[in-house]
């Protein structure tokens, strides 16, 4: 190590983020959970450098270029740090001739996006993405719902996924005459449903609208005619997937004027059902319900590369109000050929790892700790500290997280304030005397804790007659803690 | 997603790797074997960015500066990835007063140096370390140590830890009268002991010597009798602490010609030696024998910012051969303090988690598996597809990890090649008329191995007997099943 320039504090980059215990412990046993259902699927991991060939990267399109740490390596390369998973998946799949087919895998990495910084958006964060690449049957999306519902079970929000499909909007395009450029445009409208509400789409379907700055946001220039037809063709989402199902056979069964429909559109309609039908019947043998995954046909999801189904999860826990999407993904059959020059089906989802745990963290299911430990063997007595070892091996030893005071042996009111800091709920207090006769006290240090709950004043009162501060027998001590613990 | 490339195949970028499965899942369990146990002692998570702010960089020192991956983002920042992790970590404890001190964090997350790639040399790779700061009590480095002791007992590799101290070395180097400046230059050629043997060493300490390329390496210039008292002192060394602490104390009683020790070398011989004792006596209390951690003379660490005990973990397992460190640190008083304005003392190990994979796989202690399924079942009837949807869940949700073939329907002997070469050990086949009697077939591809080994043939021969494939009834699938996995 040489000399740090003393003249200037170093600081964390603009837009990036130190985390620490309390977050890390928690997302630590969310993505423990993730990925042990996504095996049971029989999914596996795999990694990918963080740095990648600039033409690689920039196959992300140009908005996204935009927002890549792309530079020149000390060998002369332009290289850049990825700024999502999919491209370095398309590289692995063109790379790897070899690796067994369908190739399912989920890759737990950060990327980085030069994004402006803002409140929960930052240069650098995790990507929990899931993918199966090279089967074409919709029996991999449908598996893909089935292990995101089984994540949301677990963790327990109430939560909906929302399914549609790319054929079924291509078809619905169709059905309405309109041009064959025109789905893509549309799936981008109709993918704003959610945050601007129908009056605002309905106007960039149409003529167009200005939005809050004043700027005029260019309409699709769809007649009032199309626009309503399209309005009736998300009326037709049912709680139940096969009412759903048997409304949208009803409105295609005629043109939307009233006159029979092309032979090749009918097709077309005909084949999107037949999918829809296909998935529903793979969620039901999966076990997944309506009430967990529906037909929601105002799902389009944006972005352009998707081919088949689409899926959303959504938190709708009551606890929460409107919280959005958490899990997203889709078929998109056309993306992975681009790298390895043959056509390559492929369907995936990506976790977004921090806000489920921002949902989880407002409905208080995370415990914020600082600290691993779950006791604090303190040192008032600095010609026992070998007595204070002994005892925090003793504990390591029986499986508890243990803490040994590391600072300066004595000042126990400082050593209790670090344990209350650090939210350490127990600490082992020994003196002399006390040791002699074979004894020992145990601190609840959670009764400290400032509330005006009921629920916690109660508790408190129970806490405080038997466990505030109690004196175990040296020989019981392991036994007592473990039992404490487990009422804690 | 832009359009991608076509005329250049996209790669891999040189010194980097890609990671699958069969390496991913071993690691995996090892780093949560380490996390727990160092959770166990009340260590706990932190993360900090990969981009950093230049000048925080290249305080790791002017070797490493060359080997940092540095340029200018968007905003027209220097920047780099981060080389390792303790620069980070020192700007944490500049950033964050309110930290409860001592704190004790571990942090799991890749380093980037632009170096030679070679054999296992790559230009990321993951940097697991250990550091409590703010603890001047050697209470910290004994935990640390113990807990290294913890982690290599649990992976059940035989090991040792040598633990030396700098202190110690720089009582030896007064105690020969050397000049106060030779410590640092006598370590850095100490730490090369193991590597190039004491012959090449001891020409090192002296005149100097020509390296294999004809190169000629500058020496110490140590004179003979300094030399020989060197290789005296390390000779002090014995398998039990409070022995190697005799010796030194027998050794440094008198001058090293037979004069008096002057008063202010005496005492720092005995502070010295105090420590050890200190050190000696909180392993005895963790629990740590004299056969897991020893007192060798010769560890002296290169790295100069050590100021106290520093240590190893060497491989000693019987069927490895020479193996080297897979753990290593040491106490580093004045290093976090450059970074804060205020000394701050500190211990920290950081862990070779490739070195160490690399060690268990050698003895046969991990199970390469492509796969996290341990059973797939097959699809060769199309119109049954159903049916093993419903065998698929019923077996996840009994725990079971369980792929669904999700290639083309048909083709078994195609679908138990996929199994075989994934490594899933336990395939479920089932055709109309078995599933009309109320059965299935099992097929266990671990016979289809090709070994010659004595131990597999008698296995083999009792699966072959039993296993290699049978029928089960449709409802006692999932306990036949938990059964054979547990056997196999």
């Amino acid at each position: 190590m040489g000399k740090v320039d003393k003249k200037r504090k170093p600081k964390l980059l603009k837009g990036f983020r130190d985390l620490f215990a309390a977050e890390l412990l928690a997302r630590q046993r969310l993505l423990d959970l993730i990925r042990k259902t996504f095996e049971r699927y029989g999914f596996a991991p795999l990694e990918t450098p963080a740095l990648e060939e600039k033409p690689l990267l920039i196959g992300s399109g140009e908005e996204a270029s935009k927002q890549i740490f792309l530079f020149t390596d000390p060998d002369g390369n332009e290289v850049g740090l990825r700024y999502e998973l999919t491209a370095s998946l398309g590289r692995v799949m063109a790379s790897y001739q070899e690796l067994p087919r369908p190739f399912k895998r989920y890759q737990v990495e950060p990327v980085w996006r030069y994004d402006k910084p803002g409140p929960g958006r930052f240069r650098q964060f995790l990507q929990f993405d899931i993918d199966t690449v090279g089967a074409k049957s919709l029996l991999a999306d449908a598996e893909i719902i089935a292990a995101i519902g089984d994540c949301l079970e677990q963790i327990g929000l109430g939560y909906r996924i929302r399914v549609s499909s790319r054929k079924l909007l291509d078809a619905m395009v169709a059905w309405l005459g309109m041009p064959y450029k025109m789905p893509k445009p549309v799936f981008r409208v109709l993918d704003k449903l959610d945050k601007h509400g129908w009056d605002k789409v309905k106007l960039e379907l149409g003529p167009g609208l200005e939005d809050k700055s004043g700027a005029w946001i260019e309409g699709l220039g769809l007649n009032g005619d199309h626009i309503k037809q399209i309005k009736s063709y998300l009326a037709q989402t049912d709680p139940e997937r096969k009412q759903t199902i048997r409304n949208l056979k009803s409105i295609f069964s005629v043109g939307y004027r009233g006159s029979a429909v092309p032979k090749d559109t009918e097709a077309q309609i005909n084949q999107a059902i037949a999918e829809l039908e296909e998935l529903d019947g793979y969620l039901t043998a999966l076990g997944v319900e309506s009430k967990q995954a529906f037909f929601d046909l105002s799902i389009a999801r944006g972005l352009d590369y998707y081919t088949g189904p689409v899926f959303e999860a959504e938190i709708t826990d009551e606890r929460l109000g409107r919280f959005g999407s958490v899990m997203g993904g889709g078929r998109y059959d056309e993306l992975i050929g681009q790298y390895t020059g043959q056509p390559v089906p492929a369907v995936g989802a990506s976790i977004g790892v921090d806000r489920l745990l921002a949902a989880m963290r407002e409905v208080g299911k995370i415990e914020e700790r600082a600290s691993t430990a779950e006791v604090l063997v303190v040192t008032p007595f600095k010609e026992l500290l070998g007595e204070y070892v002994k005892i925090a091996t003793e504990l390591r030893g029986a499986g508890i997280n243990t803490e040994l005071y590391l600072g300066k042996p004595g000042g126990l009111g400082k050593q209790l304030k670090y344990a209350d800091r650090k939210g350490i709920p127990l600490a082992v207090i020994a003196g002399p005397e006390e040791l002699e006769r074979g004894e020992l006290s145990v601190k609840n240090l959670r009764v400290l804790e400032d509330s005006d709950a009921e629920e916690i004043t109660d508790r408190r009162e129970y806490l405080n007659a038997r466990l505030a501060q109690f004196t175990v027998k040296r020989n019981e001590l392991v036994s007592e803690l473990k039992t404490v613990l487990e009422e804690l």
